[in-house]
């Protein structure tokens, strides 16, 4: 059953694979159960949509973004 | 108050309209609830942004996309 | 793929059983897809842990908290 | 840690920036934290992936949308 | 429409009070929209169900769980 | 900001551990930023509020849990 929702800034296809990838590898590594049991939802949120400390993440310094 | 949350490929409005009115219905009917106390959001996920087993939608065979 | 999340204050068991049989129902017939594809996840939430209209539902009367 | 999600009609940058700096100024003050311990996403919604009472956002007269 | 979820530590009834009113007041105010049509969830996560990098929040000193 | 959120059906607080050390990690070794920009959610659901194919967790055999 295990959903993982990844909140995070636009990242590329090949991140995205890697990340699944490994995350699942995780779970089937702890949990001991099978991959496909494992579900990974990436929601992409940009600087327009995201905002640290009262700041929007298009408002903030390149280096604050994290 | 009931927010129900639907994540799920894209799908065409006349699906999504159909299964708003039926989920509806059956929280209507279930809890005896006036229809304008639910609320149904559809967050639609393409394949590249998410993952069973570990591979991307968007890698998979068509077939194994449920 | 479809994972549904319902929040929504607390339910009994047998409600809960006949609201998820029937959304399921409702995907599987919109969608033709099998059953074994729709996940239901539900989100119990309490009068102290939700709001409207800024007032807290625990702090409502009794016919405002749909 | 607070992490504040937003679901909402799509909305102007300036209305977000208003919103999340107000949000932030509430958390900084009700529970003395410093603003940066506090994230706000924006996730937007259209009147086709949203519906109330069983009818789509997009097929209420406008009226009917909060 | 808005739906706002927090994310949070558990926190008394009375921070959680006086969030929802300030939360509900900035919608209203920057959207003109009536009070009740926001609803606040709070979402309350302790030290055993939440880490920060890496490290389990009740495995952190106190001073590192914002 | 990465904020990864887990479904999952309660687990020990060991387990837990070793998966945040485990997602944390790959967020790193992928993204390249700091284990400190990376927070994990576990959102523990039994039985009794999950549905898939339209069973209840609680009302399904142990072997079809996952």
């Amino acid at each position: 059953m295990p959903i993982v929702t990844v909140q995070q800034f636009p990242r590329s296809l090949e991140h995205k694979r890697e990340l699944a990838r490994r995350i699942t590898e995780a779970f089937a590594d702890v949990y001991g159960m099978p991959d496909d049991s494992v579900q990974v939802f990436f929601n992409e949120v940009d600087g327009e949509n995201w905002a640290k400390g009262g700041v929007m993440g298009c408002d903030r310094p390149q280096a604050g973004r994290n």
